[in-house]
């Protein structure tokens, strides 16, 4: 996860002058770079720190989300302008030991499944080098990258965080792991680029609206390809596809609708129906499971009227 | 791709008398089996042999849709009853040297992008024994797979091939490989069993409508799982998830959009896009380059209103 041919030119504090949680082109930038710099951010947990490793699901249950999502920034880039990409390579992630997944109250309509899942769910975990523990001696490898990564949108402001945009910001895409890159729309002079709401690892989807939520320090190099003219983010990878890096046995379950939404939910329901059944999970259990370590695959959008979303998980993850 | 460990029972050629185009439970068996044993299918092509590998495009644009799919069955295997699930070993499959992958002029609205391809398009396929060339010296792997696999509905009549059903069909999960194990709803006594629509490899999404499409054989073994009320198709697979079956460099575009079928179209969109732009593909190329080889994850699904879907392209399957 360490890349070590880099030097940290400036770093950022998750100290409240270097934190926002909407998307505004008219903040301060906290901080001006110029290309081939290298700046290692502190962000904060999804929550804001509202929770904490002692922390059980009432806590959850209470938690305000009017913080989501703290992200620290802005960083102007000089030389940015409309049009460009922002080219921002990952360099290293660093964890502190501890995250959370967890999914709230159905009545708060929250997640792919809030009608299935009355009450809250928390499981804490505690983070080791490359994996850490679920329930039952499942094991989920950690994949870390910033769930929430963009630019300031053009349009004057304040933008809610959750939702991502053609700048990027809320995007979840698990594969912007250490090692990718990624090329964020600018639309505004300087970029005015944040980041946060880091995950330890996260199935496609992140179902039931969390990854593993961690505080963590995030290290990247900034560049910028002039004229790029896309449309929305792009990004180059090395993964990790699997759980293992490598082809391993998983199970699938399908989900067939004629309405795409409906057949990932449909997926889901069945890998929850698979996870309860024959892997003793409770399916608060399995939810989240699903959102650490499950991927989405959309197999077909062709064969009208009916579309088909395949979930997979590693049985890598269990015990032997 | 040959499993070793198995002997033929029967054999299905592909002669008129064991093929059909519709899914109809009053369908007679061409064949009863046993749990336990072992068939080898010959399957047609999708278009039931109206392109040959001298084919060109206008063979496509003026090719009839009526007899898609034919499929070889169906297949009663004896003591299935409807809540249970049949268990089909898929154990080898061998295609025939060719095979095509094609889109109909925009008109017929087929494929992902209808509005975006006026004319047809057509590659016809020379298969190795683990590749094929498509252009520029671009190399697909194969990873061959049953398109369409599935038992009869209960509701009767005569249903069309295109959609998969809850009883599976034309489902195009790309990951039902040699060696894997798929699980179909049985909803009549006998399950009456068909497959065919063979990909010697295909994209997530099978986003032009086509994979390569090939004649080919598939042999399976049969088995029962009794009562096992599944909704939907599953399966155990090991893959491939990537084109080399280990971790390896992919270029990502994202689609962000409030509507997840939307997203997919941004996503592939900007394949066409960064393939039309970096790799010198003409877009009907790149086009036919997603069908087969570009996979989509859906990435989050959560964070309303806004969702993300990400295709890749393996970098690996372009010259050096």
């Amino acid at each position: 996860m360490a890349a070590t041919d880099y030097e940290i030119d400036h770093e950022l504090s998750d100290d409240a002058e270097n934190v926002h949680n909407a998307w505004d082109n008219a903040l301060d930038p906290v901080l001006t770079v110029e290309p081939g710099e290298v700046v290692r951010f502190e962000c904060r947990d999804a929550l804001d720190g509202q929770l904490t490793p002692d922390s059980d699901v009432d806590d959850l249950a209470n938690a305000s989300f009017d913080p989501v999502h703290p992200l620290t920034g802005p960083v102007e880039i000089e030389g940015a302008e409309p049009g460009d990409a922002l080219v921002v390579e990952l360099l290293e992630f660093e964890h502190k030991g501890w995250g959370f997944t967890g999914f709230m109250p159905g009545e708060m309509g929250l997640g792919l499944l809030p009608e299935e899942f009355e009450d809250a769910g928390l499981h804490m975990w505690e983070l080791g080098e490359d994996s850490a523990e679920f329930v039952d001696g499942i094991e989920i490898p950690l994949a870390m990258f910033p769930g929430t990564i963009g630019n300031a949108p053009a349009e004057t402001g304040e933008h809610d965080t959750l939702p991502p945009r053609d700048v990027g910001g809320n995007m979840d895409v698990k594969q912007m792991t250490a090692g990718s890159t990624v090329y964020l729309p600018v639309e505004v002079d300087g970029a005015l680029f944040s980041t946060g709401d880091c995950h330890a690892a996260q199935g496609d989807g992140e179902v039931c609206v969390t990854g593993i939520e961690a505080p963590m320090f995030v290290t990247a190099r900034f560049g910028l390809e002039k004229d790029a003219d896309i449309a929305q983010p792009r990004l180059e990878t090395t993964g990790p596809f699997t759980a293992s890096g490598e082809d391993e046995p998983m199970y699938g379950t399908t989900g067939i609708s004629d309405d795409l939404m409906e057949a990932t939910k449909l997926a889901i329901r069945h890998m929850i129906d698979h996870l309860s059944a024959e892997r003793g999970l409770s399916r608060a259990e399995a939810y989240i499971l699903c959102s650490v370590a499950v991927d989405l695959k959309i197999s077909e959008v062709v064969d009208a009227p009916n579309w088909t979303v395949t979930a997979f998980v590693p049985e890598s993850v269990f015990p032997e």
